[in-house]
């Protein structure tokens, strides 16, 4: 038994937060706002993750309304997915997320982010990151885009 | 026998018209722009299942040339997708799409909707809905957007 | 053994250029810019089937600094990815990709395109083109973006 999920999220930058992103705090790099640390690329992956088994958005999982959200590490919101999935007999098969933006440069820590998310997931994560040709939101450098696709199975 | 498919639709927000979307109407919203009924959601879920099936795309199925599809109901259009599917021997093993957009506030009647299509498609259907920070065209306001991602699978 | 992955891509359009898209030349349409020839479907491909099978992105494979790249043929990268998947055991499974623009006019030269396509890769590849309501940057019709999906499979 096997599903697909996708998941689509944005943050804009805020040069006063410090930036993490992909489970990696990004030292002297303009951060992302939101209620949480911004990590737009984490809540791509929950939001695939719950869609692909029908268990709701990360809206309803970890909500702004929802105590020890502010500023939480959004890895954290993984954890949670994760324990919602298992409970209903399900695990990740693999996910995979493009980053949309011009900052920070990914390549040279893809790597690093990769086993970050690949060990907490407990399945491969893989991610890349492109720009737009300086076309659009992304483009002009207002915030950053990430589109993930998780296959989950149930046993 | 599984394939994957994915789908992708924008349409402009019309105050005039009544919004239909993701199979339910929403009064009191402003409605989408188009020549059907312009819901976004049913119209990428389309062109994910006909993209899974390589049977083509919402245009050559249901053109704005064909008779009886001014104003129709894009619910309608997954029926007549299915079909097409279903002659190929291809049925839908679940469907998951996120909404991008500012309006309508989806949650409250998510779990409505994805009982609507699911019971069309015969298959789980999960929705999801976020916003871009305020950035871009759906930030602004101006449209909705919808990512659509099938798995589809025969005997 | 099944993985699911994604890939987005956006050029710019650069009048001055031919076009090429989809393993296609478009005479007498605007092209796209790039530092190979700027085919946004071929590389939105490559990234789905590297992200697929966890094997880095188009970047790596084929950076602007290695030789032989600029104004490379977009298929040549194609079949670049598809032997680092098959050193690897890895063989696709089908690939859908969504074109996000307003030119070309697609429908027209969709069954060539998927046919060039399907050959390259070895599998059902699906094609797709949608516009969006002329709102955002491909609206503006300042450049093309596109996503694609891919499943693979290891035997």
């Amino acid at each position: 038994m096997i599903r697909v999920g996708n998941g689509f999220d944005v943050h804009a930058y805020d040069p006063a937060a410090p930036l993490w992103l992909a489970g990696l705090e990004w030292p002297g790099e303009p951060g992302l706002s939101g209620h949480s640390d911004g990590d737009a690329v984490c809540h791509a992956i929950v939001d695939a993750l719950l869609s692909a088994a029908g268990l709701g958005d990360i809206g309803e999982l970890v909500g702004v309304d929802q105590p020890g959200t502010e500023n939480a590490a959004s890895t954290g919101f993984i954890t949670t997915a994760l324990s919602r999935l298992a409970e209903h007999g399900w695990q990740p098969v693999n996910v995979s997320a493009q980053i949309i933006g011009q900052r920070p440069k990914f390549a040279p820590r893809r790597g690093e982010a990769q086993r970050v998310l690949s060990d907490l997931i407990g399945a491969p994560v893989s991610l890349g990151a492109t720009t737009t040709d300086h076309l659009g939101f992304t483009g002009r450098g207002e915030g950053v885009a990430v589109i993930a696709t998780a296959l989950i199975t149930r046993g």
